[in-house]
């Protein structure tokens, strides 16, 4: 019998990891391989040595620890999440994760019962794209998605290659080869991670059982239109680049809305406005445009119908619309046989559950190309995430874990 | 007789000053009081001896070119414009009124003719709000608009005051009450610019006889939504800064269309929004609102019904929309008689001229408040400005010089 998670145990190590944060008193921010997230990566070393976890890394600081099971020849288990943020986030956002899956292999442990596979609380790296501007670099490798030679060309913001600051950091390339994992390596895959929706904390549900995880279509945009005096020219005259982006924001907007049977988000997120002036009309915009959806088609339909308005919208004010394809992910389904499992224990702890999909992007998308997968959610408050308002109350993680826990032990001893 | 003003003398001017330039190859930027600015101030201060003027600066940067009349009894009677940009601007924007003010007194000065009053030359300080987000600093401050109290508070983007940059450069606190000009101490004022629209280039006309000069009323809008992740926050649940800000441009845009009877702009110039990344719903956005008309009521009626589109836009939405009024100045109506004296020149000359209000803001707003004030205009190839891309031949400005020179003659010798 396995005991309880522990709720003060869960809230001390998610508050000391969010001690690591290099923008305190404006929300956490953990950018890949700064100062912040190395100490953070160090921390949470320590803490599964003291769990008696093997700790090992792989060659794109995808960090591992291991419980050992009794037969190593079966592929093993494993659940976790991430621990670098976007900027000016919360202390819960892919931490949760890691936590709730350190405490399911300590209760696992400590309840002494025997199992088969190796169980693992993997931390994958980056899974924002805070600092490459590509998120889940670490899933994504081992899915055999980004190789090394990829990571000649992925720079951040100052122009240093990915490939350049993992060997300043000693990671071997040579080694890069086997971080991808193939199809039979990995017998499943768990992980937990807040909702960052409001359907739980409307419904008052603690857990969500996620049947299918939405991709993003991104697109980077750039508008040229005719900079010019913002009195000089009478509105007839204009070119406006940054009115085309607004109509171009309200049209994606409109038709997210308008597909919301099958649940399509259009987002622009990121907007730059040239030259920027209140006196001068704009005659450049670059943006972004993340569109998600569980269902290929349902993307397919709006991005087709986007692009229909943009050659209008280019047309009537006379600007030029690009849309360059940065991303163009395929969703994920979650296994069945996970799902069962979890929603048997949550069952079984007398804990209430519902369906969910998940709208953002977790790198179990990646995971789940080589491994059976499945996530389970815990409550955001108010739905709000990527933000310092960002809130899970510790009790309802306790809970997740707890289920984690008793579907990771179940998994641990499947044969097939 | 005057002689015809000189084509090549203007461009190698114009060459010249176009030298003094922050930003080669990206258009021209001479911010003021920066090294560019002033070489450009050094410049004209030695053209300016060249031809025999008397130079002087006032305590705000206010730079004269004086040629005497007879009898300085009389109130002086001054042309002039700038020589600050905006960022990544033309050549011509303020520059043509300089060189075509000091080849208007060149060509007087040659004609041995005699005239009464003294004429000027004027640069006024800072016309372009760049530095200090404020426009037309110099001819402000002859208006008594901006006293020395207010430079202690108007600062640049690094936090210095106007007051301290002027004290660092050396100008004399204790002049500054003389910079302010009473109605009498000028008889009349008359600006040469370039048009920055595409009516005269449309039209093929080379001068503009301007009627009046609209005024910005401007704002500092900010937009509280919510941030939260791109795609975990259903459309439904959003309140997203950006579309709010996107929906309150093209409401704005739309007023001012559908008013276009009384010549209304409406321009959102300067956007940022927060956080600005790919994955992340803005949670806010600052952006300027410049509403512009030669008609104080038809301005009113866009401002009142931006208003309470702006409380639509908020209770739909859920967000919070702030506007701060930053700039509302009154249009000004240019003075009859000169106006008179510009149109017999232009027929005397042979010269085609049409009637024209001013969308931009120009020097000549604050001087009308104390002296009788016109303005020329010249053509701006397709109406661009702002922009590396405006142009304006030089043989216009020129045609507009000689339209200058003999109107500043005329006044030059009237009684009153």
């Amino acid at each position: 019998m396995l005991q309880k998670a522990n709720v003060t145990r869960i809230r001390a190590w998610l508050e000391k990891i969010n001690t690591f944060n290099s923008t305190p008193g404006a929300g956490t921010t953990r950018v890949l391989f700064t100062k912040e997230e190395l100490a953070s990566r160090a921390y949470i070393k320590e803490e599964m040595n003291k769990l008696g976890l093997e700790v090992s890394e792989d060659a794109i600081g995808n960090l591992f620890g291991v419980l050992r099971g009794k037969n190593r020849k079966f592929a093993p288990v494993w659940t976790g999440s991430h621990i670098d943020t976007v900027l000016n986030a919360g202390m819960f956002d892919g931490m949760a994760g890691i936590v709730s899956g350190m405490e399911a292999l300590r209760l696992i442990k400590e309840s002494g019962i025997v199992f088969k596979r190796d169980l693992a609380v993997v931390v994958y790296t980056s899974e924002e794209p805070t600092r490459f501007g590509l998120s889940c670099l670490g899933s994504r490798a081992m899915a055999g998605e980004l190789t090394l030679e990829d990571t000649r060309s992925i720079r951040d913001e100052e122009g240093n290659s990915l490939y350049e600051v993992l060997g300043t950091l000693g990671y071997d390339y040579k080694e890069f080869a086997a971080v991808k994992r193939e199809k039979g390596d990995v017998y499943a895959a768990v992980e937990l991670h807040i909702e960052q929706n409001l359907h739980l904390d409307k419904e008052g549900i603690p857990i969500g059982i996620v049947k299918g995880i939405c991709a993003p279509t991104i697109y980077e945009v750039t508008i040229n239109g005719c900079q010019s005096h913002a009195g000089g020219t009478s509105m007839g005259d204009r070119h406006d680049a940054f009115t085309a982006a607004s109509e171009l924001t309200l049209v994606l907007e409109k038709l997210a809305r308008e597909s919301k049977g099958t649940y399509v988000t259009g987002t622009v997120g990121k907007v730059n406005v040239l030259p920027n002036a209140v006196n001068v009309i704009p005659g450049e915009v670059h943006m972004s445009i993340d569109i998600r959806s569980i269902d290929v088609e349902s993307k397919k339909m709006v991005l087709n119908k986007l692009f229909t308005e943009k050659e209008r919208i280019e047309s009537e004010r006379g600007v030029i619309i690009s849309l360059d394809l940065e991303n163009d992910d395929i969703p994920l389904k979650c296994d069945e046989n996970i799902i069962r499992i979890l929603k048997n224990n949550c069952e079984n702890l007398g804990i209430t559950y519902m369906d969910l999909i998940s709208g953002p992007y977790h790198d179990s998308l990646f995971v789940g190309r080589f491994a059976k997968t499945a996530m389970l959610f815990v409550p955001s408050k108010n739905g709000i995430s990527h933000s310092k308002e960002e809130w899970t109350d510790f009790e309802d993680i306790a809970l997740g874990t707890d289920v984690l826990a008793h579907t990771l032990l179940e998994l641990a001893n499947k044969d097939n």
